[in-house]
């Protein structure tokens, strides 16, 4: 059966973003790339964890993801990706306001589900057909799907450092265990692919 | 120079114990070995790790690391580890109540300190000689050490389990750059040895 993931670039205390996002600020308080310099600074030695990042049929992501807060993006906003959107597939979005969906170029449609991370799931699934859904993010995204217990794996890309007070990926999240299926580290990012125990 | 160094077990969501430290329940809340299976299960797998752990000249350990709460145990307690604890070296004790020092066989003689973790460290550091200094936890302890930027490296041994409210590492540490100097991974634990960047 095809699985539910989820890839996520954190800090070491597990910060995915800062506070205060807005446009300019996608990451709100933190540095734009701070935990981003394994993709952009040394993309060949990570070509199998950027490919595993978007191999996914159908992908969900959260409101806060899809763009900046605030309703007067609601009906413009087209996400922060341009015309052509690195999914090439579906992607539903964790929202409460009901929009219309919206055809990219190059295969990608976002839909907008308001009642919930299952419904969202349910439709993912039966839009990825065989492959994989991919949970993108953000951290709460991931939080709410972690509690729900419908993940089956996390794969982890750990920035070295601490960041101190962000959008903070297993708040409020209680005790679950992981398997360890790989990690592989360069200095600059320690990937580590859990399993999600179930039960 | 010698280094200072901590070695801290945690779960993903970086807890390396549980609240409500009880004589009974010295890792409180949480389940006494949840974080420790590497070293009770398959020590031979982790020798060089277990023998970093107390590889120092001199060790700094916080109150709640010596004993469990509570004044009745100020005078009588000699700490959780026997006649002859594992330290066979002095083990500065972070406190707030003055006490004379005890020595216990095998060469290991708690200090107990009571003016902060400076004071700690210059004690430590001139008992240790050339050797290193290990702070061995618990959470609180090493958080002071890192918002102070006093530690030299920091080894993560990460438990493959998400924990949910427990004794935090990195709380109330705000930004601060890591570098990955070795990663190395069983499927029951994952160990990170970090080097803390200056300035």
């Amino acid at each position: 059966m095809a699985k539910v993931k989820c890839g996520i670039s954190v800090s070491v205390d597990n910060c995915a973003a800062g506070h205060h996002m807005t446009e300019e600020h996608p990451f709100g308080d933190m540095p734009q790339n701070l935990l981003h310099h394994w993709q952009l600074d040394e993309p060949e030695k990570h070509k199998a964890e950027l490919h595993a990042l978007l191999d996914g049929g159908a992908f969900i992501i959260g409101r806060n993801m899809f763009g900046p807060r605030g309703p007067e993006y609601d009906r413009s906003w087209q996400g922060w990706w341009g015309d052509d959107p690195p999914y090439h597939a579906p992607v539903f979005v964790l929202t409460h306001r009901a929009r219309a969906p919206i055809e990219m170029k190059g295969g990608t449609t976002f839909y907008f589900v308001t009642d919930g991370i299952e419904s969202a799931l349910k439709q993912a699934r039966k839009a990825a057909g065989e492959r994989d859904v991919i949970v993108m993010g953000g951290a709460d995204t991931v939080n709410q799907f972690l509690r729900a217990g419908l993940l089956d794996e996390l794969w982890l890309h750990i920035a070295p450092i601490v960041y101190g007070d962000g959008e903070r990926l297993f708040e409020g999240v209680s005790m679950q265990g992981l398997e360890v299926l790989d990690v592989r580290s360069t200095p600059i990012v320690t990937h580590v692919r859990y399993g999600v125990k179930r039960g």
